[in-house]
């Protein structure tokens, strides 16, 4: 059954992130011959319904028998097809303190179609050398590096204080994704997919859940 | 209007989600007296609908001016009614590596009452030193200090192949709340309130959603 792409437009971006959280704990599966997993395991290990985790399932065509389960090859390989470009992305890590090295470990030391082929600071002592086996450039050269390199993808890890003025080099260049660390608001045009993330605001929530 | 503990315990993860990040948003006027803001604009700069604002305010009993909106004042004061708690939370930051050190400067420059008490690491050169003015431990002493510094939020840092076990130790305190960046799914007792933050899951849905 093929998957068009208007269809893949459709999918809402937490079904997204629960079939790429789906295939991250199915990972450890991979290889196994024949092996068949369960929704409710699934939605054990991720703290959604199996109901939920059926529905996703189905929205990519899969459904499981009732008894054994879902085979982990067959949701592996279609998730894959679903969320993964043939390509792969470019990313730039922008900022690179304590974050910015943090990020490029986690990215580089995963499987997955996730390149990074940049990295942009203004310390001298770190822009013109390889970071991690990354060249790292100035950030007033975004535009030019961005075009050069074909990047479509950066990981915004500066300080607060910088991050408006490195939006606007980015709005230079033909970036299409954005993910920000920098807990400062950008409003940025509607061609550029964003996603924010806060600690503060996961360790709030955490905060007010557990109080007594 | 009071709220009482039962009706907190009510609000959804996601909303107090989005009441955190309405606070961070809503900082800046602070200390501004008599300033407005319409629902809309907080929903503009949230990327949610102006409903969703308006809902979510009810729920702790606020509803805005037609012509002017909310009192900025106001909002922020009946936020931290709500999700603050009187004390603060007590925090430990679990792996000092680039990670580690990134979480600690962002909650330690935060004005927050989430207070980061220790750290923890196996690295000889840092545990029994002091890291950005926090008192680094052995990981096999997070029993014994947890519980000697009044320790109720976790967070945890480590590299994947060392998550279980360091898991385990928590297993052996009164923590009740844990962040967990290890991208290593975890079975923790329903006593624990967890979050987990995969920075690849945040990549693939960009990826999916920037896909041409």
């Amino acid at each position: 059954m093929g998957i068009n792409g208007s269809f893949k437009q459709k999918l809402p971006p937490r079904t997204v992130e629960r079939l790429s959280k789906y295939r991250r704990l199915l990972d450890r599966y991979a290889g196994a011959d024949g092996v068949h997993i369960h929704s409710h395991r699934l939605a054990e290990m991720l703290n959604v319904s199996p109901e939920q985790v059926r529905r996703d399932l189905m929205l990519l065509g899969l459904s499981g028998n009732q008894r054994r389960g879902y085979l982990v090859e067959a949701l592996l390989e279609r998730i894959g097809e679903t969320i993964d470009s043939e390509a792969g992305n470019r990313i730039a890590i922008v900022g690179v303190g304590n974050l910015g090295r943090a990020l490029m470990g986690f990215i580089g030391n995963s499987d997955t179609k996730m390149f990074i082929v940049a990295a942009f600071d203004i310390d001298p002592a770190k822009t013109g050398a390889e970071i991690m086996g990354v060249p790292c450039f100035h950030i007033r050269d975004i535009p030019e590096k961005f075009n050069e390199l074909k990047i479509d993808m950066a990981v915004l890890a500066v300080p607060p204080e910088a991050t408006r003025a490195v939006a606007e080099k980015l709005m230079q260049t033909a970036v299409r994704g954005l993910l920000n660390f920098s807990s400062v608001h950008l409003d940025l045009p509607n061609h550029i997919y964003k996603k924010d993330y806060d600690i503060i605001t996961s360790l709030e929530e955490i905060g007010f859940f557990i109080k007594s």
